[in-house]
């Protein structure tokens, strides 16, 4: 165990795409938990979209990470020194833990988890936020029954190629939107789902026109920009887009807006936002269903793996937005 | 009775606002009722924003109307010949009678009026479509309950007139945004609205985030462009945007898309799109309850009505457009 805790700091907030002195590398002395506390040394830390927002100054769903704080991250790791019952030295946990070695917890937020049941990587992605963001996104939002054409965006990533699956086992007709063959491939071939569209080739609209003959029931929509538009001029009526993310606007200098939103009036459809946070209360029971549809097969995973030191943070976000990763993106520390 | 019905046919399709000579006035026989048929002698015709979308050439929820048909348009009128025991001769009756001085119909769509409850013209306005259209929007879509803040744009209009009101009643606190001193007014004095905000008038921006200080639960839209984005960023958490119209749109060449549409993400909130006539099967229980509201003075409505023959049609529809009327506005002929 090294006598010191690295941690990633956030220095400064970005104009458009993050670059790496948004973040400062700093050193302390490992903490000695209190009572009540533990100490947590991080074995993998979460790489998602969603951390653009958080470096924002704005007010959102959660408050802004402070200049100088630890940059916010899911994370797993293992518990290795306790003065808590609930969580005993050895036991391995997930949480919101930060881009750093060692994290000093008082247990809000600290889940415990079974590293016999799955990979603990697995808990920041398939059985963890992207997981339970693609289960309640596509079940108590998206309301996809069987039958219904269900189209998701960013289809190969881990919020994306969770959600495919789980609209396949509840019997729909999926297409999935990916940039370039590989990730198309993987969607047809790895995850079975009915169609794959490259949104890099052209001709984007007839394509997706040919593989919606029935039209959208469910979008659910993880990209923004002009795939929500043409997902928009193709609703059924009474459709539902689920609003989940907008990663081509995250780095936005200037303003969009969805042109074809008044196709929500005419085809009667809803467009709704989801927070996994307010679902905090079933995680467990989706956690179990994951964890078993996982164990039975029918819900495939790809985790793309980053190893190194805390260091390799900011390169390994920007990665995402460039969309080199298939499946979950994440940095394994060591 | 006139030999001859005069009617108002489209003749061609409008780019950006319409013109007169989008319209063809026609004379013809004015036509026998056959077995099942009646012969209704049209009153009061409605003119409304929607009527604007129905002269586009584009699959819609409603067909368009074809070139050389009969202007479509809710309308109400006496039954002058009947060779139907549904629609007897002298009874009053609404329906898309069409903007033309008689109308023939089989019965279908054709819904009988109660002269004695209300003035029959109310049957296009309060206790028709707008009215309806209000209810079944701030009800069933807004869910607007008692405590919450309420928003009604288009608020002096037909349907945002009653909107105010069904949001008063259900004990919201209720802002409505209309075009000038006059209209915002007759909000806070006729309609005892909270707050009245005039969008012509500067600093829409800080008006509204002042009169909403608990932000907006239930946005009600008749307008779309720079008012929806203002609406939308200052949604509660949970709210919920009913997208009844957008009239800014309707004459647009080009097309606008909501700048702040993520708000319904980080907000976790819904914008569902609302065509009335999906709730045809409830419309009895909701002209019972608005007529019930009428006649206990709860609920207050104003007519602007132009007096005229049908040629009166396009000069009275662009003035829609131009907001001229507080709230609701209909062609009388005769």
């Amino acid at each position: 165990m090294s006598a010191v805790n690295h941690q990633l700091r956030l220095a400064s907030r970005p104009v458009g795409a993050p670059v790496a002195s948004n973040w400062e590398l700093t050193a302390e002395p490992i903490p000695t938990p209190r009572p009540g506390q533990v100490l947590v040394e991080v074995t993998h830390i979460s790489v998602d979209p969603a951390m653009r927002g958080w470096m924002n100054d704005r007010p959102s769903y959660i408050p802004p990470v402070a200049l100088g704080e630890v940059m916010r991250a899911p994370a797993v790791g293992r518990v290795v020194a306790s003065n808590s019952r609930a969580h005993p030295e050895g036991c391995w946990v997930t949480g919101l833990l930060g881009v750093q070695e060692y994290a000093l917890s008082d247990g809000s937020g600290l889940l415990r988890i079974d590293p016999d049941r799955a990979p603990v990587s697995l808990y920041i992605g398939a059985l963890g936020i992207p997981g339970l963001t693609a289960y309640f996104g596509m079940r108590d939002i998206g309301h996809a029954r069987a039958g219904e054409t269900v189209v998701v965006s960013g289809a190969a990533g881990a919020v994306g190629s969770i959600a495919v699956q789980i609209a396949t086992i509840e019997g729909c007709r999926v297409i999935g939107i990916a940039g370039g063959q590989e990730k198309c491939d993987w969607l047809t071939e790895g995850l079975n789902v009915d169609a794959a569209i490259d949104y890099k080739r052209a001709d984007l609209a007839a394509r997706l026109r040919e593989a919606t003959p029935d039209r959208i029931d469910v979008y659910f929509d993880n990209v923004g920009g002009e795939i929500l538009d043409l997902a928009l001029a193709r609703l059924a009526v009474h459709a539902r887009v689920v609003l989940c993310g907008g990663i081509s606007q995250y780095n936005a200098t200037s303003r969009w807006g969805p042109l074809n939103y008044l196709s929500l009036l005419t085809n009667r459809a809803s467009m709704t936002g989801l927070i996994v946070f307010d679902y905090q209360d079933r995680y467990e029971e989706a956690i179990d269903q994951l964890a078993t549809w996982l164990g039975e097969g029918r819900l495939i995973v790809r985790e793309q793996i980053v190893k190194g030191s805390i260091d390799r943070f900011p390169e390994t976000l920007l990665g995402l937005f460039a969309g080199v990763n298939t499946g979950k993106l994440l940095l394994e520390l060591g």
